[in-house]
């Protein structure tokens, strides 16, 4: 198997993709090679090929993207090849042959973040595959966006069940992330604080971050959901999966998108807001939107979109509001992510989610198009090639 | 009684404070006179002073002050006169000669906040002792900055322990306004976000508002107490009353303060900062001395002191914050607010809060020092006339 | 309007029935009648129809239950005469042929409980509809099995939707109870205690309440629902509300439950029990059949069902269970309930619910019914007769 | 130094201890060898003594304790050999010469239970310093009544300030399961549950771990505090640690202690019960003892006692109890509470706490004499032998 190579979706440079061919690596101990079936194009793949800053939970560091670099971290691929046993998250034994996803997160289960904040990946060592290694350095296949994958030991890799179709699988990560609804819920039961059943819900922005939430807060017992976007295409899907009322926010004033959520709300506001445009800008209006002591959930700036200003007094103080800041996801939750997915797979058609697919070779089209407004979740797919 | 008359300090106009003589109201069916003992100008009366505006608790109502206005809500006085029966908060029955202090809002108990948001004033219709009523309409005395005052049937009235004094009993609804730490505290143990048990806890500002927080948070298990003031006079105050760490803003950097915090910190900033100055401007400083997943009190903007700019991205979604915007206080906290003042009152010299006493008739001087630096807590002493 | 009598269905002793006539009462200030629609028969009403004994909501006095007494506190109707303004629970203005429930539960809203502990009836003084007045005593027609029902000032009373069918209203306040598994859900942030998003909820007892648990647990996003109870009728019931595993008692040893319930669960146990068959003896049980660290909901022993034996380090510390104790439910989660119902009607066939309908001068058959296995909600039903 | 022997204190069965020598183990790669300071013995010690059975948190394996043993889980030690680089809790690296405590638990990390209840040690294959392990098998030396120690690679430890006393260091794991009342002031602000600011806490059995109970409680806010227990010897030293009432359970009746607490919460009962005496009997009194709505805190049975009957009703249900069942506690907390017992050291002396201190040579009589009234917490100390 040593002479074998294997194909990748190579980002080189900030608007540019290519496709290397790399020798398949020989796992070492511990570690373990997956046959890819599909990786998503995530919004932060996106801002690296804009060229854009992040700054990875909360760490210092600016970082504009590694280049060159396979990305990739919304995964599914089969187990081909194993060097020694290997554990799923809940630490039943893994075999060849199981397909899997994992979390990209890898954290080092050490540092002060790790053992104080669990689940959390605010780890102070956190590297992330599809993010942070170098596709020039050994085992470079460290994304999704290649036919194999290298998966390093102790990585949190979770079973896909067969039944569930690779397109479907292709979010579970992006799923996992809504796990942010489920904390909100948490908060309610404080005085009223958080999100209760059949409170009103208000997204600003409905693409694939989007629309994922709205689905959590339709599993977790939302009432009326409003969705805001640019896009009537958006606003389209966002009715499919669940939304009641739709705002299409370049039809709209500021003062009629707030008569439009009052009159819902008996004058009050929605009880929560969530942000998924990835926008600065919008949060202030946000806000506004929200009822006095609603829950503000700020999702979608998870890289740097700049600033924005906002009125202390009557955006946060007067407002009484719980406003939780979030990237990033809990390891621990994937396993009830893929659970929900098949529970509720027919009310929510996340193959419809799964908008557009792409070979490895058309890596250059694939992520120039994912930029576009019809775009929800467009992915690598690596079956096609093999059952053609 | 009707021929009577009583003193009052009316706040006439911004910037200008009168005496004025009131006949002492014939209490209504359902309502008490009290004698007043003391009576603290809060922040909020200050700010009326300087001519400032409010948005209260998230209306949209811009509001100036009410002028002329007896104002005074933070109150202790005794039981003159009762017409029929009243009952204490917690349903016990008053009586003529009990020393009692109330909260300051009076809600309608019907609306959608008051039935569904326990003890917190979002009420709808909120008025405010000392804040709402003129002082040139029936009855008058509808603030504590006077020698009598009338209480409406069904106000929020708690009986203070004769062994109280009134100079300690004037802290009374400052320090409840501090249940913002107990809510934070109760956030602890999702996730390891809140305030947690020894966590160090930063405070923006140690005027009155930032000690008291400074208390209650050694109250409920705070480490390091970190003190941030522009005032050496302050500063060394919240030192008396437990803070570990003093920073005066003037003296240093924000480089200089991010290093004092994370050396405290093993590198990680604070595990909660709370902010008590009301500058808005403030609040970016904070967010960046905060760790990340840690939680942000934004406790002293309770009027538009303006805007600030923030980067979303950088801190709010990758710093994970918990970020909880208060105004105001739940009426359910009172009773367990004396019972901590009475518990702890040898460690926490509350007498020394109220840094300055003064006569009504000296009400313009009484607001002019009030704005100064060397301003703890001043009231308006109604007791030492009786006695001298 | 004097002269009118109107029939009601009175409990005059244990295990008897008879219909008596009433004047109509004239409303007072304040006061409102309703022309019923509909009014269930609740497992307290056939606890006080077997005799038995009740210590309601942890007061002291044993109460066998008050005869006679017109019952009926799950109950809907038409506002058909008002004496002065009448607000709604959220404070809007109720008018004549508004259709309503009400929370049965009078509370004072004065005592140490009304004012610290929020929405749920601990009230010393807690007087209920259908349950605490005499049928002897003015205004008669306190409780809703009856053609008229008087309703006193300051009840908190809700408008139901007029595209509610009065077969789904009348189950609104057993929904309303659900609100246990609400709350269960807001404990699970706490390091994973509580009921977690797709949990494995195991219930005990699936008749109404059983049921109702069973909706409430799939409503907050439940994963595996595994029903246990003596009857298969009933087991064929919770399978069509969405059971996925059925478990009949009577037909399994405890050591194949045991078994049942850890295939299930990869050798863990039921994340969240909750026992609705109101029998103490069945609570080891479900104790054993819990994960460690889960969570047990006690909803089902609203009356004395009598004593049971626990190993305290077995069940309970070394469990390190999370046990709720619960009667009653918080007036301030009525509408939330109602939207819930609208929302989920076509998924939970609430007709289906309200499994039998009779008419008042049924009343001794149908309480006689109501103790058999085929009752899961038997109700008074007051529409058939104005409609024949 | 492989011919280097050690002394250990071995229970080799029920009832009896030998002063055993061992070879010093040489550490394997990643362990580490500690010279001892000092070593309490624990409740679950004396049960072991007992012949007295335990279900280790939830498992079922029946456990009778491992003979021969050497004991000890309360340690505190110097390291003096390490096998290659050790991190403590937070990952920062430890050092020839710190000194040290560890978590007794050992747990694999990778289970269901280690991946989704973070730092409670639920863990399916859990082991334990001082409990587990065979003395007549390699390495022999893994409890603390010793003077050496070994420390598995990747155990949870933690460094122990210098300025801290051993004799106040050797109560820190006992002080950090009191981890229950913090949880339980998280769960506070859920509508009044929980133990709020001010709250009453009642404790039944203020030996070590009552008043470490009592300890924490007052860090955290309690307000009165009531202390039961049979002995006055206990009771005194229970006052000295700040309870307010102190109650002699042989003096008094049931009838007697419910008035008491009645009479201190205005008829209500203590918010908050906390069990430590470790005997199941007295688990239906102290729910009597609660008020409705209260919440109680099971932490005393983690060892069988047998059992008790309750009437599920009065006792669970009726009452709206939350019950809150413990065994063990968290990894994640030592820090903290090394933090809390150096900044609490004048208000609470730990070292009294340690009441009676033997030398290995003693350890039949120390144990026997620790099941005695008077004993607190009794320790093993091996500084004296090295001083004298």
């Amino acid at each position: 198997m040593s002479a074998k190579t294997v194909k990748a979706a190579v980002m080189v440079a900030p608007g540019k993709m290519e496709v290397w061919e790399f020798p398949l690596p020989k796992p070492r101990r511990g570690a373990m090679i997956l046959q890819m079936e599909m990786s998503g194009i995530c919004g932060t793949d996106k801002h690296a090929f804009k060229g854009e800053m992040i700054l990875y939970a909360g760490t210092e560091a600016e970082q504009r993207g590694v280049f060159p670099c396979v990305k990739g971290h919304e995964n599914v691929g089969r187990i081909v090849e194993m060097n020694g046993p290997y554990a799923d998250y809940d630490g039943r034994p893994l075999h060849v042959g199981d397909r899997v996803t994992m979390c990209p997160n890898i954290i080092c289960g050490k540092c002060y973040y790790c053992r104080h904040v669990f689940g959390w990946p605010y780890c102070a060592h956190n590297k992330t595959y599809g993010v942070y290694f170098r596709a020039d350095r050994w085992p470079h296949l460290t994304g999704g966006w290649a036919e194999s994958m290298y998966i390093f030991p102790g990585s949190f890799v979770y079973k896909v069940p067969e039944e569930m179709p690779a397109d479907v699988a292709v979010n579970i990560e992006l799923m996992t992330v809504t796990n942010n609804v489920d904390r909100a819920k948490g908060y309610m039961e404080f005085a009223s604080r958080g999100f209760g059943l059949m409170d009103t819900v208000l997204i600003q922005g409905v693409g694939a971050m989007g629309i994922a939430h709205l689905i959590k807060a339709r599993v977790l017992g939302a009432g009326e959901i409003i969705a805001l976007d640019t896009s009537d295409f958006r606003l389209k899907l966002a009715k499919e999966f669940g939304a009641d009322t739709l705002v299409n926010v370049n039809k709209t004033t500021f003062k009629e998108r707030l008569s439009i959520v009052r009159d819902l709300t008996d004058g009050r506001g929605a009880d929560m807001v969530i942000e998924t445009t990835g926008l600065a800008t919008v949060v202030p209006e946000g806000l506004d939107l929200l009822r006095r002591g609603g829950t503000y959930l700020e999702a979608g700036n998870f890289v740097d979109s700049g600033e924005t200003t906002i009125n202390v007094h009557r955006h946060l103080a007067a407002k009484n509001v719980l406003l939780i800041g979030n990237t990033n996801h809990p390891n621990s939750e994937y396993y009830r992510t893929m659970k929900m997915m098949l529970r509720y797979q027919k009310q929510f058609p996340w193959k419809k989610f799964t908008s557009h697919k792409f070979r490895l070779e058309q890596a250059q089209k694939a992520l120039e198009f994912s930029l576009g407004e019809k775009a929800l979740k467009v992915v690598f797919d690596m079956t096609n090639k093999r059952k053609g």
